[in-house]
């Protein structure tokens, strides 16, 4: 009941690391200026019989991840560099292979605060709904809380 | 809307590498002698708002997973170390990040070649079904081809 064709091509290497053969480079959304230095890389999606999409984000040093929040979970795996995200009203540090919840409705908010990228791997849901971006009132609300100002960008 | 308590628990940091606060390891399998040097942690499940699991396993060196095949597929990520692993009809080479997708019913079995412990991430459905062992025809069938015959353990 082996697919040959798809086994063969299960293996998906890496030409260099944190780069992996047959998956490109993307824009981490277009069209939009709310995020700087952002890549993104669908590493399992739609066609490998699961309901979910498992991107690769990578943060440029000084880089930062679009202030938003949405109905769906994030599950995330640092995989390379360190940083530190913004998860509903905490600021957490990140180090390679740290594990981070972004519950529904969280605000969130990844930082590569280093000299090197901050990569991380983030599973979602296949059908999600859209990232809403906070209303000025709810930024006022969030950055009344000064270790929470510091952090975020826009 | 956000959930301060899940927000204040989205950490699961790494006590030391490779291992995660409040995720405890657990037996790979129950009552089972396929296997040798195997265990398993779950870093995300069941309350995550997700319909996958996302398991650590981490084989010690000469160690091995149960040669099986099922229904479902398997998004797999290498954290640690590096093997080989049995997909299909073919052994493919690992190493960190490498990625490796195993499709429905193709055979598959991991093992840690090296001096270090392979430990990989391996994403499955929650609702998915059971496990099926090789009978004795389809291992002689299997093991037809060299390669495959030199890699298998049971």
């Amino acid at each position: 009941m082996t697919d040959a064709r798809t086994a063969t091509e299960a293996l998906r290497g890496q030409p260099e690391p944190y780069r992996w053969e047959g998956v490109a480079e993307l824009a981490y959304k277009e069209h939009d200026t709310t995020f700087r230095g952002v890549t993104r890389r669908v590493l399992f999606g739609a066609g490998d019989g699961q309901a979910v999409e498992v991107r690769y984000f990578e943060v440029a040093p000084g880089g930062w991840s679009t202030l938003e929040h949405h109905g769906h979970t994030h599950q995330v795996i640092v995989l390379r560099g360190s940083g530190a995200c913004l998860v509903g009203d905490r600021v957490l540090p990140l180090r390679q292979h740290d594990l981070v919840l972004v519950p529904a409705w969280a605000w969130h908010q990844f930082r590569a605060t280093g000299d090197e990228p901050l990569g991380f791997q983030c599973i979602v849901p296949l059908d999600r709904d859209r990232p809403v971006l906070p209303t000025e009132e709810e930024f006022a609300a969030m950055t009344a809380d000064s270790a929470v100002a510091a952090f975020v960008r826009r």
